[in-house]
């Protein structure tokens, strides 16, 4: 068999087959289609034989990664075309997240579609990264038993930290939650697995919170939306840069890190040892004690903010137009520095978008240069409140659909 | 004779011949060896034949673009063969710069040698825009004699603007120039051509001085610093990022103003409408004053700041640690959110870089999340205070050596 060079998403390079070559460029066209395409329309669109397209075609469906449809009727002689689509059976990714109130977890099938969704409120401050994680694999075992039930099979799993991620899975900081060099694999490592194993696919990536909620959003968002800054606002405030449809992840991996853009230089002091950052007049926990809501119940209190504000509580709506105008300060530096026309109000904003936007845009148009004749969109998210899950649970299924051999190869 | 299709700079997709893209491609590789190639080393490493290697080789040194020299004896048997490099005669580019108080002239040759350098101090806040266009005539005039004087031909013109420029060179926005929907081109029209007409090249590309010093930056700086802010301290403050090797624009063409980010959101107003931006408290006017100089003479006291700091009058080098630090505030949020390793003092910056560092490298470790484990390095730009002309000549240089059969073709 013909073989050739390939790059891994590792960036290592390894011989490989064009059996999964044809496997993954095949797959990648049926994701992408507008339409179920049928088996003429793949050999049509990819060049191949019709004869190599059916065989591939065959091993997709028989792995449980492609389905096949039957046609609307046309008008047209002939027998018409089945179409192909992803599977809504067969394998899917978890997601999960673990953010400073709050745990998530969530499934998605190869389609897409979310099978499995779970939020559980805790203040995680109160925990250790080893209870926190221990937290986690139960929400994941749950996940995994509730995709059982429904047919599908885990095979990955992507955890969203509010923090810097280095090699390896370890959090170098996540300030908010009190995480310093938590070595994440290996304090899972002793529970038992969180999916299928797959050999070919990470059994766990760890990324930052805000950039896979910006992933998440980059492919459910409005199409040919591919240059934005979403911004995830939680008791920390994160971001992810997608430039031409692609995460900014910065030199070293560590970009993103908007709650800390100084917005009153000499200001309130901030868990990361600078003053008056972002995070410290926009945070949620800054908008609850505003709202003077504060005290120790930090996910109780989240909870009542929108409520509040749906009132109309005066306090409330105080507190949220000041964090919007100090959010406003940094977007506006963010745009008269990147110049991008879309900014996303994701995480805990996207409840909130409705008071938070109003003040953003006041300030967008005081202070971006470009703002008389460039406008810039501020928006909440598509995904909401659990983003970050979602997002990760998707980039699991974008692996498992780039390198569907390794599924195929698990199945026998 | 076989032909291709190509990608035009502008975008646009046309025929060009098998000659046009040899020709490229070997005065390419001859301006990125270490040291001059022969014939016989180009067509190793083009695939090329000999015959065509020369072939071609001949049409660049009949044009002017290429020279050949004789090599350095070696202890091998054989004739050596002669290296060829970039013609220190023929084309050349000239670059111009407007800022807010001088204006710069450049002639650089193909080889990126200066051969023509003028830097003239006038406050052009108290002229109008085709008075200040009228000087810079003046001054490509003077450049371009002296370049006919050491027999290079200036073969287009970049000229440098402290503001937004839109389509068809037209400044949109410059707030401390006073310049709103400024036309270049049609000002600059009605006076004799800056350079030689040169079909196939843009006879006159504006752009804003920040993204041509950072260009000129990353061609004339540290070999494999891909990533870095570029920063031009002039009264305003622009600008250039460059990321993976590439200066990023932004979604419409307008990124890099940090000069607006906000550092005291309530602070000084500022000529662009907004408050407290960083120009307020670090553009040259701002140290000019904290330092006492005071006064309408911006050209002069300018060039008496770099004196009073040297003889370390104490109010200079107050006003000096003062701007540093709200520079530092700006760095150490661009730094946060965009993760890059290399900061570039440039323009007026660079000569001040000695007294700017500290307080600026302090902000940085004092805020930035990642600073204890990812340094960052502040450092003065290699191209010094009239950075932008320099760059801006560099880029009319590198399209002439990405285009030599537009001058070859002009040749005759």
């Amino acid at each position: 068999m013909s073989s050739s060079v390939v790059s891994t998403p590792a960036g290592a390079v390894r011989q490989t087959s064009l059996r999964e070559i044809n496997l993954a460029l095949l797959l990648g066209r049926i994701a992408a289609a507008p339409r179920p395409p049928s088996r003429a329309d793949l050999a049509a669109d990819t060049g191949l034989t019709r004869a190599t397209v059916s065989a591939v075609v065959d091993d997709l469906i028989g792995g449980g990664l492609v389905t096949e449809v039957d046609p609307t009727p046309r008008a047209r002689a002939g027998r018409p075309a089945r179409g192909l689509l992803l599977a809504g059976h067969g394998p899917a990714g978890l997601g999960l997240e673990v953010n400073v109130d709050y745990l998530a977890a969530c499934v998605l099938d190869l389609a897409g579609a979310v099978r499995h969704r779970t939020v559980r409120r805790v203040d995680l401050r109160l925990l250790s990264p080893g209870e926190t994680l221990g937290l986690v694999a139960e929400l994941a075992a749950r996940a995994r038993a509730d995709a059982d039930d429904q047919g599908l099979t885990l095979a990955g799993a992507a955890l969203a930290v509010p923090g810097l991620v280095g090699a390896g899975g370890v959090v170098r900081l996540a300030p908010n939650l009190g995480w310093r060099e938590v070595d994440v694999p290996a304090l899972l490592a002793t529970r038992p697995p969180l999916t299928e194993a797959v050999p070919g696919l990470p059994a766990l990536v760890v990324d930052n919170e805000a950039n896979l909620a910006a992933l998440g959003e980059l492919h459910a968002g409005r199409a040919g939306v591919t240059d934005f800054l979403y911004i995830s606002g939680e008791v920390g405030i994160g971001a992810g840069i997608v430039l031409d449809g692609t995460l900014y992840r910065g030199g070293r991996g560590w970009s993103g890190e908007i709650g800390h853009l100084p917005v009153h230089p000499e200001g309130r002091p901030c868990r990361c040892g600078g003053r008056g950052c972002l995070e410290q007049y926009a945070g949620q926990e800054a908008i609850i004690g505003a709202a003077g809501l504060g005290g120790d119940d930090l996910p109780a209190h989240a909870a009542r903010l929108h409520r509040l504000a749906d009132e109309g509580d005066p306090a409330t709506l105080a507190a949220l137009a000041e964090a919007g105008t100090a959010l406003g300060v940094a977007v506006a530096g963010v745009v008269n520095l990147l110049d991008l026309d879309t900014v996303v109000l994701g995480g805990g904003y996207a409840p909130l978008a409705r008071w938070l936007s109003p003040p953003v845009t006041a300030e967008v148009s005081r202070r971006v240069l470009t703002a008389a004749w460039a406008p810039v969109t501020i928006r909440p998210a598509v995904l909401g409140a659990d983003a970050a899950a979602v997002g990760a649970a998707g980039s699991v299924v974008r692996r498992i659909i780039a390198r569907p051999h390794a599924w195929l190869a698990r199945c026998g």
